[in-house]
């Protein structure tokens, strides 16, 4: 266990489903097709929910610093 | 899947529209013209939306850091 | 006592509950399964809590950069 | 188009008008003297308007953490 | 005097109490155990107090970043 | 003009009074000494003015992180 | 005066009286003991004031990217 880095729970997730909490205070989920260690993500059939509202926003690409949590369902 | 990059979703919409959601809680449509590895980009016919409102831009580079999310249509 | 280094604090703490206060002020408990020198953490058994009411997260990978503290239980 | 980079639009705008949206809410517009990869820019006969209210600045050095977007006219 | 370095001060507080200042308007007490260059710190017997209550934290790695001074009783 | 750098507009600046406006609100006056690629600055004969209060601040450092902008009179 | 930093303007107020205001809002003063090139500083007798309100701090570390300006007295 001793090493295992923190991106390694997002190699699990790959393909799946997980949400990712904003800095801005939305949540996004999606399927998680793609990340990089700055944690920069591109999830599919992306879905963007704030204050009870849902947007559909398909493919996305999100910026790793207006994260602050992701995690798999 | 494992090799594909986050910025991936961005070489397949390259003259495309994408939108462009800022910090700043505006959105940024536009042609997707070129875009670097800080998520700098350049939009061609680009058009901002804020509360409602719309701006005409024309062509925009817009600075990678003040940018949430990119979502090809 | 010298050449210890802060980080040492969470190698004492893995596999064990940590508190993570975040910087939008919500508080992340969990169990700390792996941690980087950014302070990105990755918990099993998360729970969020804020303003009085807790959300369960299981798995989760938080941003070190959202990170004000954390403390081993 | 594979290689241009975003930068380019500035490339192309040296010497011309451009309007720089800046973080703070406020727009300047100028002649684009020059620029650097962070984006700082030396405008001449720049002129900032807020909330309505225009101020004369000629020469100036914005920096480039501050500005959101830039685009030629 | 002239080859001092402002994280001397810590040097000398090293195992002492210090007092805390953060970004967020509280305030955090304990013996300074470690730090690093980017003023990470691991406290113990550590104590938050903000708007005038006060939270037991016991062994805490605070982040550097959420810091602004800290100042040795 | 192509090889002008956005710091050339300070560099003919030296020993003259400029107008430097901060990200929290004040603009500081005063004749330019020095600068850095940061935009960290020094003025002599400063004086900070902020919703129309004056304060005089004689030799000033000023860390280029909290400017927006610095224009030449 | 071409070859100046602007950190000079620090060389020459150690061990002397400087006045620090802080992102906060908050000014600190105290003697110039050490300071580094990320404006970190370390002050002997220092007092922080805001809102009119004084407090004695002592010795004291204080973060450089938490300062808009340091002026000797």
């Amino acid at each position: 266990m001793n090493n295992s880095r923190p991106i390694d729970v997002l190699e699990k997730a790959r393909g799946k489903k997980v949400i990712v909490r904003l800095k801005n205070g939305s949540d996004i989920t999606g399927a998680l097709q793609a990340f990089d260690l700055h944690l920069n993500i591109w999830l599919e059939g992306a879905e963007e929910s704030r204050n009870g509202t849902s947007t559909k926003l398909g493919s996305v690409l999100v910026r790793g610093d207006t994260i602050i949590l992701i995690s798999p369902e």
